[in-house]
């Protein structure tokens, strides 16, 4: 590691600088008679960048060397991390879909989509329990109720289940009903929310905050992984942007750079990004062709009955069609859509294990 | 209010949203022939704009009339609302000042710094015992152990404290300590935390989520308010933006359009904005020459020294000057500083409340 | 077409608005008794719109109805135009490839590219003689002797030329050697530079710039189309965002949605948004799948060894790598990869015509 | 200067990076054995860094020294330039006002608004006989026969002119009517346009792009000072952001950092940031708060009668609230207006320069 040193130090925050580097165990010396450049040959560990940033007087960090970092790719993790949840498997060759409403609200309704949704290739249904909404007065979730009525649906259906979690109060009853916990945009710098999700086991989905650089997702996807659960899923759908054809800006790049840096899975939510249903399969696409690793898109039977987020949702034949496509792509690139549905199951459960040796 | 429906509204869906329109106490009436354009007569409530919005087949609303949310300006609360924090006032024509350093570590360091800013005018001092951090390793605050001293500090010197919370399980115990609560960027749509802060009769400090809108951030508010808690106060600190010789891009605009909008006070925070102590005096000007009822400042006695986001500190020379500044803009406008300190304080004592009477 | 009009409108205003209206040959009527809601119908033409917008006292467009600018998907442009360039086809089914160095240097080399390019699928070269950089003091471009150089090397090797104007006064002699003339982002909005090219027949590529809208793109094509050029290309290559992982943010929402709104080709630049030449090919493959017409790359035999932009260019096996992706996604849709080079020439070559007469 | 090359440099490349800096006038030597951070001692002079950063292999300027840049504060321009346009002054404390309609349309209006504006203190009007619009077919102003009505109320009233030029084949024209030349946003970097404006010594106006960096502008502005032409003014009038509270984003943290950077005068603009007329004048405040050295503002003596950006344009008594508000500004810094008008002209003539002095 390199470090770049302020002009004017005083020699105390020098030593505190230089006995800092040495305790975390890296030899330290001036390149040059200014002592302005440190150099720091050491192992490295997770965190020793972020301690080291936070010290006064080091400007920044000219050249990192090789990262650690738990979210990042490295001599330990050079390779795609393989994420199951249920019958899914995100990550090292392996796409999966995430489909449904935006929230739960009635019963026989959500057991309709999730069989549409399962019969069509998504191992996972995603419905809000709890919804996070602009203003209070908006729909904001039937709450526990519809964790319940999740519980019943899943039964009915064997589909596995994404919910979203806000408060660090109802995690432990959300982690009863769900097979991946969703942290939503506007939570993912909730870190009292991410720590209590490091403290599961079960799978987390990360969506990137809209307002959020890639550096600050990886940030807090390391909150989870660091408090031990190493089942973090990333999420890009959409950032703010100043036009308006779209409602968010889908940011592809963070797709594709994230698929170099980070051995987790990364997906994307077309839906969100688009606001609008018309263009949620070309959205679809482009994350997929960028790298991603499968797929949170926005369903319903009957898109134009649905109360919040109504207009992105795309029908049950739309869905299809996207799939098809994913499937497609996916195979391009050597990968699989590890998908439910009719096709001769057998040979493409994924439980068999046998595809996955010589993915990627 | 002036409803656009859908072009091809089923029948269903048009009762509906007719009987929901009734229902909430308007008189409906169709405009055109193809019934898209509906126009409602009625005496409104907080809440129907986005109860309305929610419903299916409601394209937008083309002209809201008079608004009637809490956060807004309407006949009840034409007139801005002074919203007292200890000896502090913000709002109908009084500035007050808050300064502190980022976060709460050395007692006897802080206790300088209070008894620094107090004596060069401001009543509140800020401080954070929780701090939220991009990376798991950077320094987190020291939690329960600074309200300890933050209650020492308070005791010691008079000075009010404002201090962040992240998890609402910490509410009651920061409650404790703070005489107005602080709501960071990146927890501004945390609707949790926000219903809990709403419970209490404390001043929250409601600062705006970098990648937020407007319109979101008065939804924000409208949660703490519709709890029942009315003394909220809204922090412009600059959102994200594409150049990068500012941390992040101070929206004067904001500042600007929401005294418009809105009767709870607005206030700035020139530091995060700027993110390097040089350009914190500007903003801090521009801020409050946009409208804002007072300032959210940055202060170590040495700034040099700061463990996180010290880079945008100014010293208590600096902060003097930013003080005088601010004196004199407010009273170019007929506003007046609410400060603590030296000067004549008998007179400018806030408790006396003479002076409000007559303000804006 | 419905407007909406001004709260307050004086009888004056309004009748000039009524009287405008019915000279473009439109039928009035109020909606309302307030008269704020304005029924037009009639055929409508290009610019009714920016017209009626213009007036005073008109507030917005509510309804547009049917668009009529030239650049937009009518009655009489329900389909995709398409463009030839050479030996190569945009639209309509038919993508193409634009490859080339940024700046045209040494012919030698140049030459050395072209052949390299054409090899291996692109049927047109760009590369720069003017090239508008940051500084004055970067590297400029060799300007008239660079295209001199073009027109040795186009006729040397056949390929096909695309290069850059940025000064109405150089239109003539660039015509003489281009093929297709690209406006740079930078010039999108130059609007002397596009009535120029607006008087040619030859095709315009055009640019977003990085700050600009959709809706600013197809207001820019416009002003060509409405000097009788029909021949214009639209390019997306990325717009200013908050986050540094690539320079631009690379908009696939803009392709897809332009993709329904214009019957223009759309092509996508990755090497400009990613800025970093390990995400150009990710890049290209989302723009391709979210519905792009073809691509412009820039290619270089010694990547390493570039003037201006150099990091961003992909080396020629590289650049093969990513032709077969684009052949390969085109055929996924029933589309098809004009391409040059090795291939049974004869059935592919575009000059037949046959294969096109089915696609789309 | 210090140079980061990159990690696996060739040979060749070395060389010429190592010959290039010695013949700009530099000693170089290594700080590493690696041979990647490269230390340049030597005079400097404009263009040096540009050049550089040319060079293949020449990753990033780790730390520039002294800049030498035309445009910038070093040692020979540490202090402010004053530039003078008529009998408005700009710069080293003192501040003066631009305001008119947008477009100039019939003459004898413009005749009334010129002798309102500089009753009212603005020695200078502004109005475009060159528009550029979005659509082709909004109204593009009159032309050469608006600067015949330019020069004749310049004749009547003694008012100073600017006013906007798009095409480098009008710029001698358009120099024959103004005293300042405006380049719009849009023209920002059209270098074309700036050369040619370089060689004249009219003083330019130059308006920051609305996607621009602060960096751009600056290199916008290097173009025309190189040029010979020192007399350049920039303006910032609000940058793309994704909140639509305000048109565009007022960067009062551009306007700061300008005035650390530059000597050349900066002037704030806000109507066309705010978009909207009732938040013109706080934005004005601010931007003269942070440290603008004058004020563009759109005014019209009927603001809603005008044809394009009417709803942004103040009338003549709100300009003269404004004026009053910008005068006090000024003074609280002990900065002065040089404003026309009724006050006793003869003390406030800047032409007696003798308050210029101690200025600053």
């Amino acid at each position: 590691m390199l470090l770049q040193l302020g002009r004017s130090l005083a020699a105390p925050h020098r030593e505190v600088i230089l006995s800092s580097c040495m305790e975390l165990g890296y030899a330290v010396r001036f390149l040059d008679e200014a002592q302005r450049l440190l150099q720091l040959d050491g192992p490295g560990a997770p965190g020793h960048r972020a301690q080291l940033t936070d010290l006064t007087g080091v400007v920044r960090v000219v050249d990192e060397g090789e990262p650690h970092e738990l979210a990042l790719r490295d001599g330990d993790h050079a390779e795609d991390s393989m994420i199951p949840v249920g019958n899914a498997r995100f990550g090292a060759g392996n796409l999966s879909l995430i489909a449904g409403p935006c929230a739960v609200e009635d019963e026989e309704r959500l057991e309709e989509i999730a069989r549409g949704v399962l019969r069509r290739g998504a191992w996972l249904l995603r419905a809000g329990a709890f919804k996070p909404r602009t203003s209070p007065y908006s729909f904001q979730g039937i709450g526990v109720e519809g964790l319940e009525i999740l519980d019943r649906v899943k039964a009915a259906t064997g589909i596995g289940v994404v919910t979203e979690v806000l408060d660090p109060r109802d995690v432990e009853r959300v982690n009863e009903t769900a097979d991946m916990i969703q942290v939503g945009a506007r939570n993912m710098a909730n870190f009292p929310l991410l720590v209590e999700l490091g403290q599961l086991s079960t799978p987390v989905l990360l969506k990137r905050g809209f307002g959020a650089t890639v550096e600050e997702l990886l940030g807090a996807a390391e909150y989870i992984l660091a408090e031990g659960n190493r089942s973090v899923i990333l999420c890009e759908r959409g950032v703010r942007g100043f036009d308006s054809v779209t409602r968010h800006m889908l940011d592809v790049g963070a797709i594709a750079y994230l698929k170099k840096t980070t051995h987790l899975p990364v997906i994307v939510d077309p839906s969100h990004a688009a606001g609008r249903s018309d263009l949620v399969r070309p959205l679809a696409r482009a994350g997929i062709a960028a790298g991603a690793d499968g797929l949170l898109v926005e369903v319903h039977p009957h898109p134009e009955e649905v109360h919040s987020d109504g207009a992105q949702a795309v029908s049950l034949p739309s869905f299809e069609r996207i799939v098809e496509d994913i499937a497609t792509l996916a195979a391009l690139d050597g990968r699989r859509l590890v998908r439910s549905g009719s096709p001769p199951a057998s040979s493409l459960h994924p439980g068999s294990g046998s595809s996955l040796d010589h993915q990627n």
